[in-house]
């Protein structure tokens, strides 16, 4: 039968191939028809997921069902709840560190990060001739609540982003959307988006975007 | 039973697995013994294509069938069709996203881009030392049907171009052969020269070509 | 029946596809519960190993068990010996070649490699905010023997490092963990890390970490 | 039954996952223990070969046997003539082309390219320290018998080069090696040896060497 995490495992092995999940690094989740959201426990390998690598929490953090004895929700399920909090549309939230995205987050020093404008984000339903697009750009602190409640403070009293992303600064970004297909095309849309202006400055033909 | 379809599904996965067509992005088409092309439906995910992502049209435009009910073809038919009219030898035409032609379509400000001289270009039958050859390098718009009519007034009042493609600027490349396979190598081609393009100039050791 | 030889099997495969061990370069090893540690053969391809290319040998280097007749210990034996005797909590020994860690080999003239503060050193233990972790840098030499001699000299007067790890220049990473599985891990962080620190060099935007 | 074509068909499936084969890029040869060397068939994409993609000629280029029906040599088997001639242990010569070995082909405008001084020589028994050690640099002609003169030219008033490669300009490499395995290590490290170059000049870190 099938189930919210089979998707979950399947963009886990898709991010994996593409070196974002190194480590143990990385947490997908999924909300769930029985309730509350699928999220990767800790530790767990994300290119190598089985449904017993989840545990089922409430949006509140509580902990309703584990795929398998001892699992713990990963250590950045607050930031999760944030999402699911703030955007009731979403379905999906990844979680995922590349190079590029760790690169890019010191191309500005201010809050917000523009993205190069780039025909993909037309993924992003964002239409017009060259768009002016920005996505937040957060700091990272080694105290996730405290990601969660910057992450909170700055995406509660702003009009909901265009792009459902936010960048942590040196750890990577964090990608919404209204189903788990749907949030794996756009994390794969953001990634290439950095990594073209990882490769637009490395060649020194980045323009003033 | 084969199928033009067949051909198509597996160049959408080889170009996948180099990022050539992040989310839902890039197009595919070839022409279909049955009278027009079948080209991707609408939002399909070109690694993972099934013959139900197809749609066949006419070349000029006109639904004749759908893989499976309620797809549409391509909002970047238009391009497709600008090509099997201004080269009617075509029979397959491919629209890919690398992060490489982005890069690479910001080294030139004019209305060709010049092409380093690889010996891979023998692949397109260009036969000659330290070559010369340029591709047409467009500006991009939302509105995908300027695009087509940008390329088409480019195209329509030349010589055929020794190379069968064209960048588009920050969008990505559109190559056309004259069978799905051919076109595929071309793809793989013109890619390779544009990553070279790329690393040349990261590396500081462009030439003045 | 399940061998230690297995998991370090599925690292070189792992590795492999990344680019790590080519040619016939790393050698991976791991305790083995009969006694000593299996480290792979001499010659043998790290992206297709079979039990049959790995020997068990003491840890002082004596041959205790061949998987096949006349295959011998890697040249680098004493490398992983020396990490064993100095680290007797070690399960298992990593040493893969990436041209990364070959570049950022250059960073330092020094006798250790500041690691960039990236997030993913939580995968080390490190808990920190702006986190100063270092690696030893230590020359490479022809003469394993001499390599081996350097890495105890240095580790055996020091506290132990935070990061399981050592640097040669211009050869690879070595990297150590309580068992295979983790090791692996570790390998991925801290190759990504180094692709990081390439990257962000190359792109103009490392900062004085 | 086993058959020298086997190996090669590997290794050229290997080249093609790292994009060095494009298009119908590169070719491959063996000597076969029926005589003369098999060699890939003109416009074979290297990356799925069967065994009908190989002719069997003669050390002076007579067609012996066809895999199938209508197949010609590679167009640049007078290259593979020319290694198998100089070089009587020479057991399989391939020829790929990756962007970096172009990009690097451009780092020197003499006869002679240096490799930088890893670690990884040791995989061609170059066991000094510090080594210094020097590949060709031809010329690129689109006339293939020319090149092929030149490597002649090249190599036979020469000692026996270490390295058993050569590099031509804006084309690609050519390995050989005492047997089809050996051959596809030396690839692997030769390339590995030149993208580290790419990625050591475009972060500002190349040394002296």
């Amino acid at each position: 039968m099938a189930d919210e995490r089979d998707e979950l495992i399947r963009a886990g092995r898709l991010f994996d191939r593409r070196g974002w999940v190194e480590g143990t690094g990385g947490n997908l989740s999924a909300r769930a028809a029985a309730g509350g959201f699928w999220i990767t426990a800790s530790g767990s390998h994300k290119g190598e997921l089985t449904r017993e690598d989840f545990v089922r929490v409430d949006i509140d953090g509580t902990l309703l069902e584990t795929g398998a004895p001892g699992r713990r929700p990963s250590a950045e399920v607050a930031i999760h709840q944030t999402v699911y909090r703030l955007f009731p549309q979403t379905g999906a939230v990844y979680h995922v560190h590349s190079t590029e995205a760790n690169v890019v987050s010191l191309f500005s020093n201010g809050p917000m990060l523009r993205l190069a404008p780039l025909e993909v984000l037309k993924g992003f339903r964002v239409m017009e001739d060259n768009p002016r697009v920005e996505i937040p750009l957060l700091p990272n602190w080694s105290n996730v609540a405290q990601i969660a409640a910057d992450m909170h403070a700055r995406l509660a009293n702003s009009p909901p982003p265009r792009i459902p992303a936010a960048l942590i600064r040196l750890h990577g970004i964090t990608v919404w959307g209204p189903d788990a297909l749907t949030a794996r095309h756009y994390v794969e849309l953001l990634e290439y988006i950095l990594r073209f202006m990882v490769q637009a400055r490395s060649a020194g033909v980045e323009e003033d975007w």
